[in-house]
């Protein structure tokens, strides 16, 4: 059951959708609180400051075909702020998020390496919502949109990329910035459009800042269990114990639940609000909640280091399940109950359908990891996808449109300007690209890192690692522009 | 009225569908006849030699949507040619044709790059046909495809890349050859096609040899004009007196045809089966003759000399109309008459269908040229497009998709592995790639050459500039090659 569960997993800012829930949702996942406690204060919802403005663009439906439908538009919305810009006569750059899983107006509020950066390089920041989420939706509204395949058809990264450069090149034109260099950014899904983005549109885009981009856990490239193993790693890391642990608890579950009234004794012990339907679903649950922790690991308070606290800290002789309830329960008001994670996909669900379509990363778990067995199905994701969206996924059709097979030997001469960063300790870090391809086509890793830890905003308490790696991207996207520069004056 | 006769222009084996029209339709534009003198004794209709295998892949009818009809797959024809081939053991390379307007079978037999360098190489040949050419048509029947736009619809460049990159992976699986390098060669879209493909499918194809691939020629990176001006150039290179007389045959014509009977008194001039109905049906007649001309001016019979030739030998003291009638009528049989070429869209026509959506090339000329004024109108062509097909193009896309625009700057650091051949006589060599962008990325032109000459078939005629200009070609490809094997052997 693990599969369904990480394809909701991609996004940077997951962490602060997730509080968002919480908060409307009375805890739903309360033990996941951990893991924002660090960046939630980020988790701003509509409010924009003054200097991000809202635009909307009347986007092309169908780019690669011509059918009546296909000249169908939609209203893509996307944010500009021109308060640092420099202006199209000094050529001073444009940078622009390419959007992905999420509103685009909270996407806006966490990417400090726009915001944060835009005066040193008097940037103009650009925003662009990706199609069929956020307000970018077409035809008229979500429940039109998500109505069949009809409508969601539409609803693909290839479709994305050129809404970005059909809408790059028309606010170029409009601003007369022809002549100024544009860098996209990126991370998680949004880290793949940006790199994708470059590879596809070099005559839009000079460069990429692609954050935990796991552009290779697709099409076999990646180890399906890959995932699996960087969470257990992080968790021996924290305290071997803590890991001994995790991994007993699940067999302990089986056992506890195979008893009369087991299931009943377990809802007990871990305060579950309804009784459980099976020892599955608190699994799911305990599982999703390590795993979050391990791919949002941010400091200062490093989530997967709390949870090991709390199971290692009950005193010596205390029984599996009391430490894993130690780490589930924590932060929770005491006598309050908590809500499982619910498995399954659902019919309007934008990411699903990403996933039931393209974006087929094979996940899962072998007994080498912490936890139980699960491997990538493709027949039953393959089922699944049909039963819920009436859609065949398309597992190869990443890699073919997009590669990944052999990417050293195959970017090493043909592409320039990337950075692939990573946090080796994100879980998705295992598909990313985590060696330097070429001069210009480079991995920046930190060992300590999570997802997308890089681009989001700033905090006065970042350790230096963390500082450094924000300076060496600073230090390489300078060197694209001062080149692109340099090439500008001998052009004219 | 000139574009309308140019969008139908791009093709390299077109004298040799010209020959063929020729033979059906008991010779419909008959001075043509000279145009294709030189290579048409390749014009084999469907006879393949035996080491030609045509096979059928189940091809998907829409790469970049998950609708319901995305999945409709068609049956895509390619060809197969594996008497040279060293094997998937020795990592051989695979050539592949990026099919273009055109019956594949026909293609086949003459790019004589890939057959007359296979034994050379131990090439693999594939042959892959474009959809919607052919026998590669969806829906069943060339009358369903070309019904509306609904079945239309699917039919562009960046499907057919899909199409090409799809086919090419299973192919390479199916052989076990996923390590053997595959270069894509093509002329004219077909060459369009190659480096486009190289471009954006740098995974599934190492290099590309582009010949006469006028890329530029969209979007006004060309000048409108650029495609005349070469062919008057041509012209006046050949000789000034035959420049000068075509120059002044246009009014000519106008003024007779303004006197009382003007139109009977042309008609019976020049021939013309039917009587003229304007002076236009006869000046396109013979521009299109002219252009064609230039652009496929071939050795060793070389048309436009010997329309010059025609023209410039009628003693001293002719009248200009009887000047032009002499190359007009040259070679047909004395007392048949003369066809003249039809201008307008047909809603059959699959290259103009194409014209009609993204491969908008604003081709014009003006005075400054040996024809009359006739600038390239959108408007115009928009609306003929709307009015034959229903269909709007867009004129932006090629560019938006593919860039062109600052393409030096652009591919310099980016991209390697494509050969960009021109032969400058040809018009279409204007919106070509005539200087090295990179070490990689490189511009051979001939001073003398036409229209694809490089990759056709070569004759015992064929001139010291064309051997060389091939040897070239051979040398570049064999360098990509062995960089490849070098790359290979380091990763093992």
């Amino acid at each position: 059951m693990v599969r369904k569960l990480l394809i909701q997993l991609f996004s940077c800012i997951f962490a602060i959708i997730v509080t968002r829930c919480l908060a409307s949702t009375h805890r739903q996942i309360p033990s996941l609180g951990l893991v924002m406690s660090s960046r939630d204060s980020i988790s701003t919802e509509t409010y924009l400051p003054p200097d991000f403005e809202v635009n909307y663009y009347t986007q092309t439906l169908d780019h690669f075909t011509y059918r009546h439908e296909s000249y169908t538009t939609f209203q893509q919305r996307y944010i500009v702020n021109f308060r640092y810009w420099g202006g199209a006569n000094t050529s001073s750059p444009i940078f622009v998020y390419t959007g992905d899983e999420g509103d685009i107006t909270r996407i806006s509020q966490n990417v400090g390496f726009m915001t944060e950066n835009a005066p040193r390089f008097n940037a103009l920041l650009v925003y662009i919502e990706h199609r069929y989420y956020g307000k970018s939706i077409p035809f008229g509204s979500t429940e039109a949109a998500f109505a069949n395949t009809s409508t969601l058809g539409y609803f693909s990264s290839t479709q994305a990329l050129a809404d970005y450069a059909e809408l790059i090149t028309y606010l170029k034109r409009n601003l007369s910035a022809e002549s100024c260099p544009v860098i996209a950014i990126g991370g998680s899904y949004g880290g793949m459009l940006a790199s994708w983005f470059r590879l596809k549109y070099p005559h839009i885009v000079m460069g990429a800042l692609a954050s935990s981009a796991p552009i290779l856990y697709f099409d076999g490239i990646t180890p399906q269990n890959g995932y699996f193993a960087v969470v257990t790693k992080d968790y021996r890391e924290a305290s071997e114990s803590c890991y001994t642990t995790i991994r007993q608890s699940w067999s302990e579950i089986d056992k506890i639940a195979a008893l009369p009234n087991g299931l009943i004794t377990l809802s007990k012990k871990f305060q579950i609000c309804g009784p459980l339907k099976s020892s599955q679903e608190l699994k799911n649950t305990l599982e999703m909640m390590f795993v979050l922790a391990a791919q949002y690991n941010n400091p200062p308070t490093y989530p997967v280091n709390k949870y090991c606290d709390a199971i290692d800290g009950l005193p010596k002789g205390s029984d599996v399940l009391s430490r894993i309830y130690a780490a589930f329960g924590a932060g929770s008001p005491s006598g309050s109950c908590h809500f499982t994670y619910k498995v399954g996909l659902s019919n309007t669900s934008a990411w699903e359908w990403q996933a039931c379509t393209e974006l087929v990363s094979p996940i899962g778990a072998d007994n080498t990891t912490m936890f139980q067995a699960s491997p990538f199905d493709l027949k039953n994701y393959t089922k699944d996808c049909e039963d819920v969206f009436h859609v065949t996924p398309r597992p190869h059709w990443i890699t073919t449109e997009f590669g990944g097979h052999s990417i050293k030997s195959v970017l090493k001469k043909f592409a320039s300007n990337i950075i692939f960063s990573n946090g080796l300790r994100d879980p998705y870090s295992i598909g990313g690209v985590l060696q330097n391809v070429s001069d210009s086509v480079v991995a920046i890793s930190t060992a300590q890192g999570a997802h997308c830890l890089d681009i989001l905003n700033a905090l006065p308490s970042d350790p230096e690692w963390l500082i450094m790696q924000r300076n060496s991207e600073i230090k390489i996207v300078q060197g694209w522009i001062a080149e692109y520069n340099t090439m500008l004056v001998n052009e004219r």
